[in-house]
């Protein structure tokens, strides 16, 4: 059966993983890429270099992110997550999502600010205006 | 370091999965969702539900299809293809996605064509347009 998540389940599986996929698309030219993110509960927070990714971003705010947990062909869940591309500049923003991409557990992604300043790593939070999730199982 | 993957690897990387996730976007709203596919050395080839993906490619038909090996933050393996929804609907082409798709290992995704034909289930073909892979690893 295929079937929809709860918003409880959606929530855990956003606070359960570290990376997800955002596919972002400008003129039509779909774009997917994996990304390491961090949720606090209402935003996404993330950062990338300079490239592809985030130049689609800039010329077309709107982005989809899905993290997806599968077994087999019958056997997955997946959350979609739609939402808006906001490039954070002002130090407190920036200082905020490091923190939160540094503080998830395991290594940290990005040591300083400055590391992030420095060789055009641009930080950014995706501004959640949807969410859902669907599985399916194997019927019992 | 971040570095380019090889062709052989970009092509054992998608002869090595079954599942990747497939971005397509039409007015700029992306939509990324995971799919079970099968590849034939040449092109991609999935099935699906009718639904908002199979009416995003029919109204925009180029796509993007991801498939990743992720350990960490910086430690992984990704590999994008860009290319062009082609629905099959004459037998010749259904009947050669179905094999394909049930002879990638594992359990048969759809048994028959009238699985397929029934309860509105989609089968398509990536026409691959272009395909890369990228890696980043601890430097030693």
């Amino acid at each position: 059966m295929i079937g929809v998540m709860s918003n409880e389940e959606v929530e855990a599986t956003l606070r359960r993983h570290r990376v997800g996929r955002i596919g972002c698309s400008a003129n039509d030219r779909p774009y997917v890429v994996p990304i390491t993110y961090a949720y606090d509960g209402e935003d996404i927070y993330a950062y990338s270099a300079n490239g592809r990714k985030v130049s689609t971003m800039r010329e077309q705010p709107l982005v989809c992110f899905e993290i997806d947990e599968i077994e087999g062909p019958s056997s997955w869940r997946s959350v979609l997550v739609e939402g808006r591309y906001d490039e954070l500049t002002e130090p407190e923003g920036r200082t905020r999502a490091l923190r939160l991409l540094n503080g998830n557990g395991g290594e940290p992604v990005l040591r300083t600010p400055s590391d992030a300043a420095g060789d055009g790593v641009v930080l950014f939070r995706i501004d959640v205006l949807g969410r859902s999730g669907r599985f399916e199982r194997r019927d019992a």
